[in-house]
C-alpha cells in the first residue's frame, strides 16, 4: 500500500508494551528517568560485522505513533481510564542517540539508546526493534554482496518474495548499502531508488502461437518501447539461440542480455564469447536468479557485468532477522540488568567509539559508561559512534541522506581489517571492549 | 502503520510488470487471453506440506489495485501516454480461483489461477508473490510448531524480529495455522485475533532502587491491575526465587509463570514441583525465548502448558519464504511454458484434485488439464482443491472465513499419512501425480 503519511503506527506494537506502562501508571513508577538501549548480543551466524539500517524509518514512525480515536478503541478493551488519557496525550519527549544510519556495528554495539520516562521509552519497545532488525538484517546480507560484487553493477529486485510492504523498506537498506537500483515501484516513489526493470518470461512466452514460440517477435517489440539500450531476457528456450536472436532483431548495440537461470560461469563465458562474435562487444551480460553473496563471488573472475538479487536479499541471506533487542539499562540513574542465564545484560548507559590505526583500519570498539570519562586510546585515532537524533521529543535537522549512509558503508567496508570482508563464519572484524 | 483501507496497493509491484505492459499494449498481444498460476516447484528444505495462507489478503489488495494520479506520476516517468491511461481505468475483470486458505498444498499444486488479459493478470504477479510468499511461508512454519503442540496453548509474540507490518500478517498466518493468540495489537483490530501480553523484564526491572532489585514490587502492581489471574514473569533474577516470590504475592492461584531462557526441560519439572508445593497446582507454566518446533517437539513430555513463539515463526522457521511463482501457462488456448534448464515449467492452465482413503487419508494429489475428464480415481474418494474466487472481477461472497481456515488447518494435518507430520526432513507427505 502507498504509505499514508499521517497514518497512526501506535498499534505496531505489542500488546504488553500497554499493560506495563499502565501497572506502572498506577504504581507511580512510569515517571522513572530510564534508558533503554538497542543491540545485537551477537552477530548472526558467523558473521564479521552488521550494517545500521532503520533509523530515518525509526524517527518517521515516531512522528506517527499518536493514538487516535480508532487505536484508543483497540487498546481500551484491556486498559483503564487514566491511561487511555495518558495515551490520548502522548508525545514521546525524550532524547534519542545512535549510531548513523550506514555506519557498522558489532557485537552489543549500543546502535540506539533511548532516554526518557519508563512511560514514554517502553512504549517504543516494538516498533523500534521490528523496524531495527529487518533494516539491519537486509542492509548487513546486502554490503556483503556489493563487496562480492567488486564494484559491478548490483540491482535488488526481490519484493516477490517478502511482504509487499516490507519490500520497499528492504529497497531501501539494500540501496543504503550500496545497490545500485531496485525493481520495486514503491520505493522509487518514496525513497527516490533507481528504478529498473524490463522483461520476463512471460512476455517471450506470450508472443507465440500456433506454430510455436516467437522470441524474436517479443524482443522487437520491448526494443521498439524502450530501445536498443534495453536488456533482453535470452534464456526462456535456448540461451544460444536467444542470445542469437537478441543481436539479430536489436543489432550489435543492444545494451544487455539477462540470463536467470543455468551454470553461470559457464555461461557467463560462453556468452561473452558468442556477443563478441557477433560483433556486440559492448552488449552487458545480467546475471539474476537465486544469487548470494557466494554465487556473486564466485563470478568475480567472469564477464559479468551486473548481477541482479531477489530472494536471498529479502532474507537476509540466511539471517532474516538481525537479533537486535531493546533492553532497560537505567533506571533513575543506576544501572540495572537481568542476570537470567544465557541473556545476561550489561547495565548502566553506555557510550561507544570506534579506534583506527592512522592509515583508517580500524582495531577495535569500546565501549564506556556514560558520563565518565574516556578511555585512553592511546596511539589510535577516535571516531565517536553516536550521534544525538531526537533532542526532548524534537528530531533533529542534518541526519544522514541515504547518499550519505552509501557513502558510510563504502568507507565502513574499507575500513575493516582484511579478515572483515571475508565471506566465510568467522569472529567479528573487530574486538569489542567494555571499560567499566 | 494502521492500513488505510482506500490507500492504493499499485506501486507494490516490480517496474517490469508495467514495461512488459507497455510493450503489450504497443505490439497487440495485451489482450490475448492467458492464464497464470501460482505454485511452489518444491517444498523448502525437506518439509513434507505448506498450508496455503494469503488469499484473503491479496483479495483485498486487489481491490485496491488502483492507479490514481500518485500511483501514475511515478510511472510516468517511464511510461507512455497509452499505458498511462489504460491504467488510470485498470480494474480487473477476469476470474480467480485458487486452494482455499488452510488447505495443505504439495510441490507444483496451482494453489492460484489467475485468468484474464494478458494486461491486466501480469500487473498482478508482484503483489500477488509478496503475499503468498510471506503469507505461506509463515503459516507452513506455524502448522508444524502446532503439530508440536499437541494440543497446548502456543502464542505469536513475533512482531519485533520481522517488518512492522509483516507483524501483523504473521499473526494472521499463524492464527489461521491454529495458535491461540497474538501479542500483536494492529493484528487484533485489523483480524480479529485474540491479543494477549502482560508484562517483560524492564518492568520488574523498574522496580528497584539503591538497595537493589525488588521482584516483589513489579508483580504486585502487575496483580493490582491484572489480577491473579495473570502471567508473571519469574526469570529476570533466580528462576527458584522469582517462583517463590510470585506465589507469596500472588497466592496459590496464580494463573501461570512465565520463563523465557534457560534450559527448559530441567526447568519446567523443577518449576513445577516448586509450584506444585508451594500449593499452586493450578498455576500454569509458560515457556518462551527462542522456541521453534524442535524445542517444542522436545518439550512434549514436560508439563509446560503453553508456548510463546516468536522469532522462529515470523521467520518461517529456516525458510521465511514460500518459492512461489507465478507462471503464464496458457495463452488464447494454447499452454505456454519455458524449457531453460532447471526451471522448466509445464504449460497448460490445471485443475487439482486430492484422493483419499474412506479413513479419510490423503494418499495422492492429482493435477490434471483444464477442461479434460477427470482422471479415473479408482477406489478413493475425491476432494476439489479449488474454489473460483473472482468472478468477472467481482470477489465472490462466502469465501472461508479466518476461521474455516483454522478448522482446515486442523482437518488438514489430521488427514496426513503419519510421515507427513514428521519434523525430520523428508519428502512431501503426499505425491502428486501429473495427468496429461
Amino acid at each position: 500500500m502507498v504509505k499514508d503519511s499521517g497514518a497512526s503506527t501506535a498499534l505496531l506494537t505489542d500488546q504488553y508494551e500497554l499493560t506495563m506502562l499502565a501497572a506502572a501508571l498506577a504504581d507511580g513508577s512510569a515517571q522513572r528517568r530510564c534508558t533503554f538501549e538497542v543491540f545485537a548480543r551477537r552477530l548472526p551466524d558467523g558473521r564479521r560485522f552488521g550494517v545500521v539500517a532503520g533509523t530515518a524509518r525509526l524517527l518517521d514512525a515516531l512522528a506517527r505513533f499518536r493514538f487516535g480515536e480508532p487505536e484508543l478503541a483497540v487498546v481500551g478493551r484491556f486498559l483503564d481510564d487514566r491511561t487511555l488519557d495518558w495515551l490520548r496525550n502522548y508525545r514521546f519527549s525524550g532524547d534519542i542517540r545512535g549510531y548513523r544510519e550506514g555506519e557498522l556495528y558489532f557485537p552489543n554495539s549500543p546502535v540506539l539508546t533511548v532516554q526518557g520516562t519508563f512511560a514514554e521509552c517502553v512504549l517504543l519497545e516494538t516498533i523500534a526493534l521490528s523496524i531495527f532488525n529487518h533494516d539491519c538484517a537486509i542492509a548487513s546480507a546486502a554490503a556483503r554482496m556489493v563487496s562480492a560484487a567488486d564494484g559491478r553493477t548490483i540491482i535488488e529486485m526481490g519484493s516477490r518474495r517478502t511482504h509487499e510492504a516490507a519490500a520497499p523498506a528492504s529497497s531501501r537498506a539494500a540501496y543504503l548499502a550500496g545497490f545500485s537500483a531496485t525493481s520495486n515501484l514503491e520505493a522509487v516513489r518514496e525513497y527516490g531508488i533507481p528504478g529498473t526493470g524490463t522483461s520476463a518470461h512471460a512476455f517471450v512466452l506470450l508472443h507465440g502461437g500456433q506454430d510455436g514460440p516467437n522470441e524474436a517477435a517479443a524482443f522487437r517489440s520491448q526494443i521498439d518501447l524502450l530501445g536498443v539500450g534495453t536488456t533482453l531476457l535470452v534464456d526462456t528456450f535456448d540461451i544460444t539461440e536467444g542470445v542469437r536472436t537478441a543481436i539479430e532483431v536489436a543489432g550489435t548495440e543492444l545494451g544487455g542480455v539477462r540470463i536467470d537461470s543455468g551454470d553461470l560461469g559457464v555461461l557467463a563465458r560462453q556468452v561473452r564469447k558468442q556477443l563478441d562474435e557477433l560483433g556486440a562487444t559492448r552488449t552487458k551480460i545480467v546475471f539474476s536468479g537465486d544469487l548470494d553473496e557466494y554465487a556473486i563471488a564466485a563470478l568475480r573472475g567472469e564477464p559479468v557485468d551486473a548481477y541482479g538479487v531477489g530472494t536471498s536479499l529479502v532474507t537476509g541471506s540466511g539471517a532474516p532477522t538481525a537479533g537486535m533487542v531493546y533492553k532497560l539499562v537505567e533506571v533513575d540513574g543506576l544501572p540495572v540488568a537481568k542476570r537470567s542465564t544465557h541473556k545476561e545484560s550489561r547495565g548502566g548507559t553506555k557510550r561507544a567509539i570506534r579506534l583506527l590505526r592512522s592509515s583508517g583500519t580500524v582495531v577495535e570498539e569500546v565501549i564506556y559508561r556514560d558520563g565518565r570519562q574516556r578511555p585512553d586510546t592511546g596511539e589510535y585515532d577516535v571516531r565517536e559512534l553516536q550521534i544525538p537524533l531526537v533532542n526532548e521529543g524534537e528530531v533533529l535537522p542534518d541526519l544522514p541522506s541515504l547518499t550519505d549512509s552509501r557513502e558510510l558503508v563504502r568507507q565502513g567496508l574499507v575500513s575493516l581489517p582484511w579478515e572483515g570482508l571475508k565471506l566465510s563464519r568467522g569472529d567479528a572484524a573487530i574486538p569489542t571492549t567494555f571499560v567499566d
